[in-house]
């Protein structure tokens, strides 16, 4: 049976890479696997991504923020990771909705409850089946992050904006028994060994 | 004091003449008047404008396009709407709230509660003053919108979308003290007096 897999975390955690490991490790035991990124995914969440971060003359004001992220969430679950769920195929996310409870939630300062309101209305209780989230110092991320170049307008943010995403993200995982914490400070060979021992760990629990 | 008028209806039904007409018995009065139309009328909100009503080779689900209204509106109303209100400006729209009410709970079937839940989240009980409803038969209504030209994304709806949508305006318009319905099948004169009779009788009430 397929599962929903996503990796969280801030900018410079290592999720693209941690990506890959789980991808491999999923092929390697014959599993069908896609890959997806959040915002975006599909053309029209491409689109809506473009939105959220490109730097405009027009403020983005933080609940247009939240709608964009949430409309670009229901076109890639309705229109491929469900579907793909469905026919069998491993679906492993770079970010889903754990990050608009902390960015925008933790970091920008919307109610918890107005973001699940929205969550809800949309997508129901759709969610995924293990969330590995990377967990660093805002600090040593940003400088990796800023180290591969160009910052896209979420990433100029201060760094308070990082502290509360990071310290939300913490609250969430840490009540979710879904949610697996990855001390992503480490070495890379450190960081892909915790992974996998994860996957071997959980999804023998999954079924 | 300013207010802010919002001109409703179907396609055809009428609505940029009537904004005409309201604009210039404001400013017969001495009122310095803005107009708007949804969703759109921010830089940023006619992007989203544009992915709601471009045709796409993705189908755009249902809440995507829910919550990408609501993301417009929440740019047009924080970044225009009530900046002007502040400033003592009038403010006469082509489309608000209760098109997303009309169209994606009535016509496209969403329900009532899920919407209402996402425009408290994000805009709270922010509201026109006065509505003008100008109510059409949808199949006269789109007759004329046809003879205009090209149709859009939602006008290509089958009629039974437009009568949904027409049915659910008249609900809430006539349970709303602060909406004015309007016949808007009789001709351009009967319609231009109903709706200046409608604003001597409103507008010395909203003091």
């Amino acid at each position: 049976m397929s599962r929903f897999i996503v990796i969280e975390g801030l900018e410079g955690a290592g999720k693209s890479t941690v990506q890959h490991h789980v991808v491999a490790w999923l092929q390697a035991r014959g599993c069908t696997v896609i890959t997806t990124r959040e915002p975006g995914g599909t053309p029209l969440a491409e689109k809506m991504r473009a939105l959220v971060k490109e730097v405009h003359d027009e403020p983005l004001t933080m609940e247009a923020e939240l709608l964009l992220m949430y409309a670009a969430r229901v076109q890639l679950v309705k229109n491929r990771i469900q579907p793909a769920l469905a026919a069998g195929t491993w679906v492993v996310g770079d970010r889903h909705d754990l990050s608009s409870q902390a960015y925008q939630g933790g970091g920008r300062g919307i109610e918890a409850r107005l973001i699940r309101q929205i969550k809800e209305a949309v997508l129901g209780d759709f969610a995924p089946d293990l969330t590995l989230y990377l967990d660093i110092d805002p600090a040593l991320g940003l400088s990796r992050a800023r180290a591969r170049g160009e910052l896209d307008r979420i990433e100029r943010e201060q760094l308070g904006f990082f502290e509360r995403t990071r310290e939300r993200y913490l609250e969430l995982v840490l009540a979710d028994p879904r949610c697996e914490l990855i001390d992503a400070s480490r070495s890379p060979d450190e960081v892909k060994a915790a992974v996998l021992a994860c996957l071997e760990r959980r999804l023998c629990t999954l079924g």
